[in-house]
Parts: structure tokens; C-alpha cells; sequence
């Protein structure tokens, strides 16, 4: 590994100063890196890192930035592995920083509704330490297990409450960082109102661990929800749904909290991977399902309401059918078909998967250009869309498995084209990391890219925080 | 005016320029200035612009911003002029660029539930705008007759119903706006989600024009509530807040929108100067008042549910007695009690007033604090507590009418000091502007306020861009 030393400084010197630091057993350099380091969920991205540092301290992870800056050796921060998009790959030869040792609920303060975490703090445990207390972490997303606070931050996660609650980016009251010269900075206050200079943790929010390393943050919390409502509902014209979505929304005051669209062949697809150990929750045969969800805190009240106003949307023709959870176990099938989808796709593999947003509007269209230009790029090509319509955002799975080697580039082409066509989001959710980098000016302009390069330049002048990941190179 | 001639400028050749910019209808200079830019809504902060400009595009911005560039001469933009720190009296021979003339709602998407509205529109015009499409724009504040959009995103307004909707920050979509140099960055887009690079837009919110001037931005709208139920409850004891807000908002589900605090002497003196016109709504003697509002679409159910949760409050101790709304005009007039403040306060001037943030717990501590410490430095002191309590948001009015000079800043420093000891925030609402430029190292850090100084410098090197505010010079 001694070829991968840094700077001016020899490669088993930079471990012992690195040892200094986080104590020996927290470096790992060379053969001695875990696989783990090596690869990301989807193994789409295998690294070959440098040195592997675990620090347990926001005063460590502090030595280790200045360390990186005096020798010049990029780091790339590391959560839970949870990302597609190559955003925690990390340079060859560069430094991976885990935060993984940094696992602590510092607090949670019931009365300001707040929770104080560390960075690598896994959603699910921060979730459940507000839940012992009857609050609410709103976000929620698939990976929950993995995906860690710090990751949510840095990559503004956003997931199946978005529509009620926000992306991560909104629930962060207070962030603690450091900066690629290894300056400390925190502001980990509980209030929601803070106009006193610029807000700059908003910066370190979705940058991929551009800016900064978050080590710790404020979360607000709301009261935790004691009933829900859950429906699927069937639709034959996708020219209903934004109509329903403000119906719903309307209607439900402020409680309506998912609004998860399937497209026919989506639904079909996945109910029938999933019939071995489900039944299916509604017929197969509509053109598109929705999934909805309300969480309040009246059971009788809510229920009634719930049926009061999907009765109206079918006497109004809004939709075409209604199956409505009646029990827990109910509920847990319905959000299956939308929820476990790994299982149900593996048929598929290799596949490409995409999170854009646009308006809920221009998504049919979107939609039928993707569908129409796939033949082009792909034979027989299979292609499912699903989405958090209510938040505008789009998933699309496509297979690869009768594509050849640049089957995969040609199906991005095909599908942000049709992004960039309508001004949507090449990246709703994931990030741009390194696989979407030669996308972003298709929704960005080189206004908005110089302005980026701008803001990267003010705050890692070296260039050493996560390089290659989100903004391209010149 | 000719001996404020920029850089190597004449004056006289710069008004030329700038008149072949924005038309000579649009350019005063000196004398020529009429006194509404020379004054702030408190006047306390006259200014001694050299030059108002008036640019009806964001072409014209530029250009204008371009020859700010050349010449070195500051800018500041000014919107409704409903500041009240400093935030928009500009430097003496300065620039004031006003956006009165971008006034155009350019478009209400209802389908998208989205507004795209120039700078310069007016809050109210806005709110008005999107009502008529049965949509709600959540910003409501007091000035919502001339505080403008533009004004409302560089000071990141919050005002009655942030509990519920959050600040301007979490409204804003997408915006436009140009940098110091001149260059125009636009990403008017309608996406609730948008993960592509920076989210740069989140440096303009909240930066009082100190990073770029906002001349355009998409808005996210809501379905418009239909009913509303208002009630003013009684407390005997500031513990029972915290525990009164957290079970209404759990209860309420989403639908509470206020939960306004008052203190007795508040609420006493406030209906007492208001008795020639109003009935008081409650009888005085109570240590605090809360004035709360849910916003829903179920007028039998909302009705129901409140009246229930609040026969529950008093049956367990947690109110002490509530009045609710029965009419639009009862609640026009439990309202008047909270918002119709400018003409109660009349007898209290010359007054200085605070809007300061700290966690809910805090609050009757930095209360006590700031009431046994104002003697120190005023004779019979009066102080009227009050404000956003859902939001951890504390206002505070001060008499100085028995002050002498120095009065006004030794009660700044009672009341920062009792905010920097609890870790809160000097300036919740209003921003720093020129009058807090002192204090916000009291709830800042070193550390923080340098990387505030680095992204300045980054977007405004010259430091042309409403130099003096927000920042203090080093």
C-alpha cells in the first residue's frame, strides 16, 4: 500500500500520526481494509481506499481533517453504506472516514420535542429512542436499518412522509461539523427560529460530504401519531390524480402523510412477485394505484372521516376502487407492495433505478417518452414506475437484462432527457454522487454550477472533502 | 450629492449610466430622493442613499449590479421597508435598489399548488392571489400589507403559523436572484424535491441581501382551510406550557396552526388600551393567556374535537379557563388582543422591542432574568412579555419612556445576556440587520461567524452587497 502514501509524507508514517489520533485499533490501511469499506450496497462502486479511520469524537474527526489538509489526501466521510450513487466511494488511496463509532442519543428533550444525535447514529435506533418517548422522528425510508443520521443529512433524505413532514433538511434544528481545514463548528441549539446570521448547517445539508463532516445534530420531533389510516385506491386516468392528491389533502387537513403512486404494470409485477407469502390486496387490472396513508391521534373521528371521503372521491368518479387496512396486519400488506421491493425485483437484475421529480402534472408525460424512446436503447425492454407522487417525485426501475455494455448509459440518457425537458430534478432523493455527476447541468444551469464551484471553493480550497462526488470537474 | 461619486465615477455620469440601465423615470439621486427611502418603518434608522434605482427586470438587476461592480458603490435592496433593524437603510451614498416595480404574480399553478411571484410583490397581494384559487400562501405577519416576497425570503419572515408550516425557508421552491458580480442564478423550478448539488438557494433565504438580491421565486401553496376554530385559554403557571402545547399539537394532529402566549400584564394592558373599541374577551387576573387556532376542512368535526380536548384541558388541571370564537367576529376580536399592538403600545413610547428564541423550558427564566435586571437600568420599568410560544419565539416590549440616553442599549444588554446564558437565538424573526450587528456573537460562535465571513467573501468579494448589515467587520 506504500504506493498510495500521501503528500510528502510516507504512507506507514501518515498511519502511526493517524494512530495518534483515533488509537490503533481504528486504522486500517491497505490489505488490512475490511471488504466492507471496499464495497456500497449495490456494489456498483468498488473502492480502493487508502486508510480506513474511525473516529469516536467530533475533537478527533477535527485532528483528522487537519491531518488530511496538511497532507493534502482526500477524505471521504462514511454513514451507513446506504447510498446508489457512488457518494461515499471514496478516492483511491484517499482516506475513508466512518462515523460508525459515533453512535450516541446524546438526549432526548420531551418537553422542546428535540433529540440531540451523533452522527452515526442508525435512523432506526434514533427512531425507536423518540418512539419510547410517544414522539416522532418523521423521517422513514426504506433502509432505515442502515442508513445513519449523518448519511440523512448529507444527502437530505427524504423517503414516505415528505408530503406531511419535509425531507431531512427539515427537521434539522442544530448541526455540529467540521470543516476541511478541521475547524470545529456547531450550532446545536434546540429552537426553531434562528434568523441571527446566515444558516449556514443548510449548507452542510445535502452536500454528500462536500462541505463538511457532520458529527452531530438537533432533530425535531412532533408528537407521535397513535392512529393511522391506510387505503389503497385504484385509478383509470392518471388526469385524476393531482385533482385527488388536493382533495385528499384538503379533506384530511393536515394529517395526510403518504401519497405513493403505482403505475398498473408496477403493481402487477410486484404483487405477483409477492403472492407466495401475500395476497394480493386489490385486483390487478387498473391503470394506476395509490397508496394513502393518514396518522392523527382520533381513532373513531379519523376512521369515519377516512370513509366519508374516499366514499365522495368514488361518488365523484375520482377513483374507481378503495381497499381500506382494517387491521395491523392489513396495513403491513398494502405498504408491502410499495415497501419491499428488493425481493420483487430481483427477476429484473440487472436493473437501473432513478429518483427524478418533476411536477405531478408532467409526469404522464414523462412517463410516455420514457416508455416510447426504451426500445430504442433496449429489446424487450421492462420498465416500472412507482413514486412519492405526492412530493412530484418519480421512481423508475428498468432491467438490463437483454441490454449490452452501454445499455446502462443509454437508459440514463433516455430518461433525464425527459427530465430535462420538463425542468424537474435529475436528483429528488439519492443525490447526485458520482454516477449522476455528467447529469446535474441537465436540470442545473451553469449559473447555478459556478455558484456551487464557488461555494466548494470557499470552503475546501484543497479540494480534499469527498472530491468527485456531486459537482463536476472543470 | 456630487461629493458621493463612486470609485472614478462623476456622480453625474453615473446616474447617466444607470438611467440608460432602468429609463430616467427610475433613477433619483440626492436631493432628488424622496423621503419615504431615507426612512424605515420605526425611523430609526435614517438613511442617505446616494442613488434609488428601480429596475423593472432581473436584466435590469444585473446591469445594475455589473456597474455597482465597476465602480465599487454599495447596494442595498429594499422591499416593503417593514424592517426593523436597520436591514434596509443602505450605506451613506449608496445604492438603494428598490424592487418595488417587480410586482408581477407571474403565475398561480393550482394543479402544482405553486405560485411564481416577482420580489417586490406584496405579502397580502400574494396571500390574496392564492386564495383565489381556494390555495393558502401560510405566511401571515403583521406588515402583511407592505412587507413584500422578496423582503419576506432575505429575512426569512416566520410570523403566526410557523408551529404548523415553518418559516419562509420552508415555502420557498425554487428562486431567482443575482449575485454581486452582476450574474443571474434562476432555478424557478416547482419541485418539492430537488437533491442536485447545492441547494444554494438556502444562502439567499435569511441573508438581508447580503449574498444576492432575490428579484423572483416559486412558492409552495396549500389547500386553503375552510374552518377555523379560535379559543383564548387561561394558565395559572408557565409548567403547564409546555406539557398544554405538546398535547394539543398531539391531539390536533396537523391541524394546529397558533399558540400565541401572553403574560398577564400583556394581556391586561393590550385590552385595556383596547376597551373604547372591544369587548375584553376574558377577565384579567391570570398569569398567562394562550391564544390557539387549529385550521381544518371538517366544520362539525373540528368543532367537536376542540371543544373536547378542551373540556379535557380544564378537567385535568392543564387550563384554567377558555373562551372560543362562537363568530368570525369573536375571533377577529380574540385576535385583535394579539396582533392590533402598534396602536395598544402608543402610550408606552419610545419603546424598544425584542424578538428572541429559546427552548419553551427557558422561557420563564430568561423572563424572570430580564425582570430583575431591567431595574438596574431603568426607572419603574415597563416590560410586556409575549409571543410565538409554539415556535420557542419570545417577544418583548420595553418602555423607555423613562430612560435617558443610554437606556435603550443597557436594556439590549440585560435581555442578550439573558438569551446568550440559556443558548437561544438574539434574533428570531427579524434578522440582524444594523441594529443587532453587536449581539449576535452572544448566540454565534467565533467559529460560526467565520465561516459566515468566508461564504460573504466567496459570493461578494467587493463587499458591495448591503455592506454593514448582518455581519460585523472584523
Amino acid at each position: 500500500v506504500n504506493e498510495l502514501a500521501a503528500g510528502n509524507l510516507e504512507a506507514a508514517e501518515f498511519v502511526r500520526e493517524l494512530k495518534t489520533i483515533v488509537g490503533s485499533a481504528q486504522v486500517f490501511a491497505g490489505d488490512a481494509i475490511d471488504p466492507r469499506y471496499r464495497r456500497d450496497l449495490l456494489g456498483k462502486f468498488p473502492g480502493r481506499p487508502g486508510y480506513v479511520v474511525r473516529p469516536a469524537s467530533v475533537e478527533e474527526v477535527a485532528a483528522v481533517m487537519r491531518l488530511a489538509t496538511a497532507s493534502g489526501l482526500p477524505v471521504t466521510p462514511l454513514g451507513g453504506r446506504s447510498g446508489t450513487v457512488g457518494g461515499t466511494r471514496g478516492v483511491d488511496g484517499g482516506i475513508i472516514l466512518s462515523l460508525e463509532r459515533m453512535n450516541s442519543i446524546r438526549e432526548v428533550d420531551v418537553s422542546a420535542h428535540t433529540m440531540t444525535v451523533e452522527a452515526g447514529v442508525v435512523l432506526q435506533a434514533a427512531q425507536e429512542a423518540a418512539e419510547a418517548q410517544k414522539l416522532l422522528l418523521p423521517l422513514d425510508l426504506g433502509a432505515r436499518g442502515s442508513a445513519t443520521i449523518g448519511g440523512a443529512i448529507a444527502t437530505n433524505a427524504g423517503g414516505n412522509r415528505v408530503l406531511r413532514w419535509g425531507m431531512m433538511r427539515d427537521m434539522v434544528l442544530g448541526v455540529e461539523a467540521v470543516l476541511a481545514d478541521g475547524s470545529i463548528v456547531r450550532s446545536l441549539g434546540k429552537v426553531l427560529k434562528d434568523n441571527a446570521g446566515y444558516d449556514w448547517k443548510q449548507l452542510m445539508i445535502g452536500s454528500e460530504g462536500t462541505l463538511g463532516v457532520v458529527t452531530a445534530a438537533v432533530l425535531r420531533l412532533r408528537p407521535l401519531p397513535t392512529t393511522s389510516q391506510t387505503a389503497l385506491l385504484a385509478l383509470d386516468s392518471f388526469d385524476k390524480m393531482p385533482d385527488l392528491l388536493r382533495r385528499l389533502e384538503g379533506r384530511f387537513a393536515g394529517t395526510l402523510s403518504s401519497f405513493e403512486a403505482m403505475w398498473g404494470p408496477f403493481y402487477e409485477f410486484v404483487s405477483e412477485a409477492q403472492l407466495i407469502r401475500r395476497p394480493r390486496p386489490m385486483r390487478t387490472g387498473h391503470p394506476f394505484y395509490v397508496l394513502i396513508e393518514t396518522l392523527g391521534a382520533q381513532a373513531e373521528r379519523d376512521r369515519s372521516l377516512f370513509e366519508e371521503v374516499l366514499a365522495e372521491a368514488i361518488e365523484n368518479d375520482l377513483i374507481a376502487d378503495a381497499v381500506i387496512a382494517g387491521s395491523e396486519r392489513e396495513r403491513i400488506n398494502l405498504w408491502a407492495v410499495r415497501e419491499e421491493l428488493r425481493e420483487a425485483f430481483r427477476s429484473l437484475h440487472p436493473v437501473v433505478g432513478f429518483d427524478i421529480s418533476m411536477t405531478l402534472a408532467d409526469m404522464p408525460g414523462v412517463v410516455t417518452e420514457v416508455e416510447a424512446n426504451l426500445p430504442s436503447v433496449l429489446k424487450n425492454p421492462i420498465a416500472l414506475f412507482y413514486g412519492h407522487a405526492g412530493d412530484g417525485n418519480l421512481h423508475i426501475v428498468v432491467s438490463l437484462k437483454d441490454g449490452g455494455a452501454g445499455a446502462e448509459h443509454a437508459v440514463e440518457l433516455v430518461v433525464y432527457s425527459a427530465v430535462q425537458r420538463v425542468g424537474g430534478s435529475v436528483a429528488a432523493e439519492h443525490g447526485i454522487g458520482r454516477e449522476r455527476l455528467e447529469f446535474i447541468g441537465y436540470t442545473r444551469s451553469p449559473e447555478e454550477l459556478a455558484l456551487m464551484r464557488r461555494i466548494k471553493s470557499a470552503l475546501d480550497p484543497l479540494n480534499i472533502l469527498n472530491p468527485g462526488v456531486l459537482i463536476p470537474v472543470k
